[in-house]
């Protein structure tokens, strides 16, 4: 491990809608996303939020698909007129979105089992951009879909989860970060200095400090994270000792 | 009202930090700024998170305070080495991030009485851009800072929501929104074209909708919004209507 360079691969996320913007909703998913990617040995690098806005999303769209190894996005792909998930990636690779024939086939189907009409608003579910493939919704069928490196989820939890789980294996992966947390019983104010230098000392580390402030008293969380886990325990015992001596 | 211009006020908020793209935290100060602004006629327009990184901060600080009239960041601004806000932000306005007089005097009575060392790690919470004004921090006496239409505030959740409620009253606040939620025992799939009817006959408001699904079953919540009492009365009224329509 120590002398290989580790993968990374590094990714985005955006959120549309509205409704995370006017406080209506409180968002669920950025952090469910960063979980698993964190995981799976992907790096989220940045997450936007934007409104139900054409222009808005497009820009974004175009702007972290291209810096980024993915975009993932979620909300905006449900049947009415404020679901303009697919035009707005179709519009940002210059693709028509049209009624894909498989998602039409799956939604028609699911429908007539339920002896429910397939209404025009049903049918928006199955715009894409030409040439999409699917993500499969087990919970609600009408299918996400990826279009390049854009894969466009629910933005409903449940199902923007169950729709993560199926893309996850599919993905490029890098080393992943190993992690630790050590607690500390002083504040930062007192760490700052020395935490510094350790991490001065452990390049190859990623050393977080994390205020608590409970009853009127600071302490602090300090989590290490590495892709090498040699560099990881090098990294956190030169933290305990820090804590012993400043102890002393 | 009915034949005044509303007046629009737009702004982003920028949350830093690796611990929100890790999964470590889950962001709470996001949902709580899009609340209050949204209830004092602020309009929360985009929202990034972006790690502890500089020149990630530096990009994020510059577009958002060029392409909004208010930039409200959270994150960053303690005494550890992982604690770069300060610095960014100076570094996004090409002014130098230098030790606050005010500050410093601030921080060092305050640790004096409580018989505690000043140390240079403490110190640090005293940088800000020069020329930058303070944003009182009745937690735990550190202040954020304002420079030019940015507002630094602290990250943990308390300290943030103390510095939101300072400043607020502070900020031009534009037209505010009002808004009704009318539930519907429909799935989107049922109400799309005619809700899209509505929506294009009263093209003042924002009609959003947004599915549930529990129990196996779809409804919907349909939230009507408009600047204009009036025109909010005629939208959801239409509504109403058409939710009737469908039922009979």
């Amino acid at each position: 491990m120590t002398n290989t360079q580790p993968v990374i691969i590094r990714a985005a996320m955006l959120a549309i809608g509205d409704e995370l913007l006017s406080g209506r909703t409180k968002d669920k998913n950025i952090g469910h996303m960063a979980d698993r990617l964190y995981e799976a040995g992907i790096d989220l690098t940045e997450v936007r939020i934007v409104a139900d806005d054409q222009p808005s999303i497009v820009k974004a769209v175009k702007e972290l698909s291209q810096n980024y190894d993915y975009l993932f996005t979620s909300g905006g792909i449900g049947p009415t007129h404020d679901d303009i998930t697919a035009d707005a990636v179709s519009a940002a690779f210059d693709l028509p979105c049209m009624n894909d024939e498989k998602a039409m086939t799956l939604l028609a189907a699911h429908y007539k089992a339920r002896d429910t009409e397939f209404t025009p608003s049903r049918q928006r579910m199955a715009r894409m951009p030409q040439g999409a493939q699917h993500i499969d919704n087990p919970v609600s069928v009408a299918p996400g879909f990826i279009i390049g490196n854009v894969y466009v989820m629910a933005g409903v939890p449940s199902v923007f989860q169950a729709m993560v789980e199926n893309i996850l294996p599919t993905l490029r992966t890098g080393s992943r970060y190993h992690s630790r947390t050590i607690f500390c019983p002083f504040g930062e104010g007192v760490i700052g200095i020395p935490l510094r230098e350790v991490q001065d000392a452990h390049p190859d580390t990623v050393i977080g400090s994390y205020p608590k402030f409970e009853e009127g008293k600071f302490s602090t969380e300090l989590v290490v994270r590495a892709r090498d886990e040699e560099k990881l325990d090098a990294a956190a015992a030169a933290i305990e000792k820090m804590l012993t001596d400043i102890q002393q």
